[in-house]
């Protein structure tokens, strides 16, 4: 069974075989394992040690999504929140709920967020302290210009939070060449092909030490968590996942065995083929080529009187690939995740599985026999 | 390897085995599981369908602890605390730092939760809408009367949240005749036997409607997650621990074939075996045998000039037994854990094996040859 969905996405064996041992938490060999993690997450974001920390958080995006929110953006606080969809709606409303002051920049659904619209933006209100970004937006399937956005936010003395979830280990980041970036969260289970349960947070430590006391929460406050690790021979502050950990630890190892560039390449491959395949197939994705990013592709429903996400889903099970039951834009679209631990010729497979769930649901089209024309990708 | 630690703890193989799999959190499938975890989760904390609710959150058992005070005690809300131990310290953070007030109530480190103690606290304190109590004080060892105390601030009109984390599943909890309880807060990774890495609150419905909007947090509003629940076909609200949450399946399966009471038995048995087992070796437990809860055993550190509780836990671990490298005690002490699945045999065995780390490290004591009395456990 093969996982098309953008995250939890398919692991490596090595990765779901870390996880059958019953691990201590803070034994030794665990903490050792720990701070390798945390260590290796702080080099996918290329931070400086020192000046940047990885900080891990058990749970979910969201719960480290609030947690960086909390923490940087003092209570009261304003952010500007451009609203690239799905995911930049449930940042706006975590922060929302946690008494700070999310204000919408909008964008258009099919549209990469504007610099000149932030710039603006920014520029109008000097009380929109920080500017908070979706780096590839789930929903849409778009991936937004997260280094030129931070460096606008820069230039106009900013602070900026980034949800990388779905984008990091795959997207380009450099943390040493952004220095507006206080937090940038990420989760285990996407680009670097690990297990879910367990979410981090690099962040820059000069604004931890600064903004100790904004959380209002302490399990959700980053600042507490940065100070924990200066203990001695600290292990994690709460019962870490241990196994997840451990499972990530393997995932990293895997990372760093294939290279970013590689990896996203892979993606990117995985994504041109599934594109040119559902058109081919006579479907139409969602996006453009210009737009679609290499982590999710969103592609329209057929426009069949018996056309039906779930009997769709429920037939490519069957055929042993696993898609989203839903989906996050505005007309009926279905959901395929790029990522994950396959290549293109799997997802070669997956295509041709998508065509015959279509027969089997009493949809057929005629093929085009000509794919289309595919740029080559803007990110690298 | 053996886990003697109070959580995460030692899991039969085949919960492992359940992590071996990739899981899509809203696959059909597995909202299947998600909703049979959630249920059985319920069952064993004896709540009343329609009645009560078993809300799953991912991450640790102290996010679900705030997660609780956070939507059942208002902002600015004023709870008594008593201070069993470190969780109790704990508890209280987590309220403060939430913007609540917690109250604490001195309880000697040796002592239970005094029922009249509380009753006059309560009845002094008209403000004090509800009370916080650690069922097992991992701290300590001692387990505290949460029936008798919850009954109390029944009678007296409060509420009360209980932090079960490490006794659920063995202590007895029977919801359905305890009206005052809002929320009991457990995981996965103690009694029950399963992984770190999944939290639970069993919260009243009814409370669950009445204090929508208190959180303050989207991540940890568990009137939102139950709203959630209510969406047909509804699964998980964020992207939960997927594999921990399918051992955890498995491990309520075996948790029903055992039974809570021969589990409870089992563990006591872990605990007499161990605690017998010491005083045979010449050490000192902690707590006198009326006080000593079946869950953590904490005992006296030897008085010798070798000993280091780092060299004895790195000695103990040469012979395949995992102890905690840190106590919350006030005198020096090393804790062991009684939970998680393995035997009196198994103990005994580790016990042995303590008496050769003893001797590793250069401490030799003449077995007394006549094991302490223990009394019956005071809870079945």
């Amino acid at each position: 069974m093969l996982l098309l969905i953008p995250g939890p996405v398919t692991t490596d064996a090595r990765v779901k075989a870390a996880m059958a041992q019953d691990y201590a938490p803070w034994d030794n060999d665990f903490r050792e394992t720990y701070r390798q993690v945390c260590d290796s997450v702080l080099r996918v974001a290329q931070g400086v040690a020192g000046e940047h920390t990885a900080l891990a958080l058990p749970g979910c995006g969201h719960f480290a999504v609030e947690a960086a929110i909390r923490t940087f953006v003092p209570p009261g606080g304003r952010l500007l929140a451009p609203s690239t969809g799905a995911y930049a709606a449930r940042l706006q409303k975590l922060a929302g709920d946690a008494g700070r002051v999310a204000v919408p920049l909008f964008v258009g659904a099919t549209e990469r967020v504007d610099p000149q619209a932030v710039a603006a933006a920014l520029e109008q209100d000097p009380t929109l302290t920080h500017l908070a970004l979706v780096y590839s937006e789930t929903g849409s399937g778009i991936c937004h210009d997260v280094p030129e956005l931070a460096r606008i936010a820069h230039a106009l003395g900013r602070r900026v939070i980034v949800d990388a979830v779905s984008a990091f280990g795959a997207l380009p980041l450099d943390l040493s060449t952004l220095p507006a970036v206080d937090a940038v969260v990420l989760t285990a289970n996407k680009c670097l092909e690990g297990l879910p349960g367990a979410a981090f947070v690099v962040a820059r430590v000069d604004s931890l030490e600064a903004n100790r006391g904004n959380a209002g929460s302490w399990s959700l406050d980053l600042s507490d968590i940065y100070q924990h690790t200066l203990v001695p021979n600290a292990g994690p502050r709460f019962t870490p996942p241990a196994p997840t950990l451990a499972a990530l630890a393997v995932a990293l190892d895997l990372f760093w065995q294939e290279g970013r560039q590689a990896r996203l390449a892979r993606y990117t491959a995985n994504m041109r083929t599934l594109y040119d395949g559902v058109s081919e197939l006579g479907l139409t994705p969602y996006l453009p080529p210009a737009l679609q990013g290499p982590i999710v592709v969103n592609v329209h429903a057929p426009d069949a009187p018996t056309w039906n996400l779930q009997l769709f889903v429920d037939a490519l099970k069957r055929r042993g690939y696993v898609l989203s039951n839903f989906y996050n834009t505005e007309p009926p679209t279905f959901r395929v995740g790029c990522i994950g631990a396959f290549g293109a010729e799997q997802m070669q497979l997956a295509v041709d599985a998508m065509g015959g769930a279509l027969r089997d649901i009493g949809i057929t089209r005629e093929r085009t026999g000509a794919p289309r024309f595919f740029p080559q990708p803007l990110i690298a």
